[in-house]
C-alpha cells in the first residue's frame, strides 16, 4: 500500500530560470527532501498547463501535486510544510510561526517588492522606490541584529534554515545583478553587517549552493526587462 | 491545573473602531467563542503598549495573547485559528488550504489594497486603480460564481463561514461608504450578482450582523480621512 501510494505520488514544478520565486519553492521542495520534476516555461509562450493551472495570475511557480495546483511561493511553501511533514519549514510554536509570517510578509511587500519596482522605473519614481527599500532593510537589520549570532546563524533558528531564510534567500543571489542593472543599492555591507553576515552563510549551505546562478548571464537578462519595461512606460 | 491555565489566559486586542481589520480579528475571535478585551486605540495619540507591540508598522490590530503581541490581520487569524483548535477558520486539507490561502491574499491585495488607494487619491491616478479593482472584481465574482450556490453561501463552504469570508467581510460595511466618498464603485450587482448575494447573506449572520456599523458615521470620518491625505498629497 506505501508503496503504491509513493508510486502515485507526483510532483511538478512549472518554473523559470531566473524565477526568485521559483528559487524559493525549490529550496523548500530541496530541504524537505521531494522527489520532483521540473518543468521549464517560455514566458512568451506559455504552456496551457500553466495557463489552466493558474488562470487568475498566469505566472510560475505552480506546483502541481498529483495534479492539484497550488500558486504563489509563500503559499506553496506553506502547503509543501504541511503536507510533508519531516523537516519543519515554519516553526512549531504558533507565536513563533506568527512572527515567520510577520517577516516574510515583510520581506516580501517591503523589500521585494520595492526592488522589483526600482529595477523596472527609473528617475524620481525609482528614487521614492530605492528610499523605502533603503528603510526597510534597515527596518530588516534590526531584527536580524536582535535575532542572529555566532551560533544562531540563520533565522530559521538552532535548526538551521526556515521560512524567513527561504523567504529572503533570492537577496544572495540577485540583489548584486538588480544593482548592477538598476543603478541603485539594495545592501549596504556597513549599514546592514548582520544581513550581510547572512548571506555569506547561506551561500555557503549546501542546499543552496549548486542552485545559484551565474551573475553575469543574469545581468543580460535583467537589462533586456529593464529596457523592455522602460519602452512601454515610455509608450504609455 | 485547566481551571488555574484559564485564568491566566489573557487575550487582548488593540483596535480601532473604524479599522476593517482590526473587524476582522474581531470576527476570527467571535467565531472561536474567545474572551477577550478590546482596547480603543487613540490613533492621534498612540499607546506605548501599541507602539512597543508592533514597532514596524505601528498599526492596528494587535493581538496580545498572554503578553505576546502578534500583528498583521491575516497573520493573527491564522495564529489563532492555530492556537484555538475549536470552530476551525481554515480548511484543513492541505490543498483547500491553500486555496483559501490564494484568495484571502489575492482579495487582501487586488481589491482591499485597491479600494483603499482609490479612496485616497483622485483624476488619473484614481481611474488607473478603480479599473484595477474593477478586473479583480470580476476574478473574484468567477470564483464566487464556481463556488457558491444555494447550498454552500459561504466560501467556507458546508461548515459557514471560513477564512476567505472573514477576509472580504470588510466590503459588506465599507464598501457602500467608499463608494459615496470616494466617487466610484467598489461592487456593481448587475456585474457581480454571485458576491452581491454572498454580501446578502453574510450581513445576516448572527454573529457579523452586530457588529456592524452604522454608514452616516462612516461616511463623515471617511470624508474627513480623505481630504486629509489628498491635502497631504496636494502639498508635495
Amino acid at each position: 500500500m506505501a508503496s503504491a501510494a509513493m508510486q502515485e505520488e507526483q510532483v511538478k514544478l512549472l518554473g523559470f530560470w531566473f524565477s526568485p520565486f521559483v528559487r524559493r519553492v525549490e529550496w523548500a521542495l530541496k530541504f524537505k527532501g521531494i522527489e520532483y520534476e521540473y518543468v521549464e516555461e517560455d514566458l512568451t509562450n506559455k504552456s496551457s498547463l500553466l495557463l489552466t493551472s493558474n488562470p487568475v495570475h498566469k505566472t510560475v511557480p505552480v506546483l502541481l501535486h498529483n495534479g492539484n495546483p497550488i500558486v504563489e511561493s509563500l503559499v506553496i511553501i506553506e502547503y509543501i510544510d504541511e503536507n510533508w511533514k519531516q523537516n519543519p519549514i515554519l516553526p512549531q510554536d504558533p507565536h513563533e510561526r506568527a512572527k515567520a509570517r510577520f517577516w516574510a510578509n515583510f520581506i516580501e511587500q517591503k523589500i521585494t517588492e520595492a526592488a522589483r519596482t526600482a529595477l523596472l522605473t527609473q528617475g524620481e519614481q525609482q528614487e521614492k522606490v530605492v528610499k523605502e527599500l533603503k528603510e526597510a532593510m534597515e527596518v530588516l537589520e534590526g531584527e536580524a541584529a536582535a535575532k542572529l549570532n555566532d551560533k544562531t546563524l540563520f533565522f530559521g533558528g538552532k535548526n538551521g534554515l526556515g521560512y524567513v531564510d527561504i523567504v529572503l534567500g533570492w537577496i544572495c543571489n540577485w540583489a548584486e545583478v538588480i544593482e548592477e542593472v538598476g543603478g541603485f543599492k539594495v545592501l549596504d555591507p556597513q549599514k546592514q553587517p548582520h544581513i550581510h553576515k547572512w548571506m555569506a552563510n547561506f551561500v555557503e549551505e549546501p542546499l543552496i549552493k549548486p542552485t545559484l546562478l551565474p551573475k553575469e548571464k543574469m545581468v543580460v537578462y535583467f537589462q533586456m526587462v529593464r529596457q523592455a519595461y522602460l519602452g512601454l512606460a515610455a509608450k504609455k
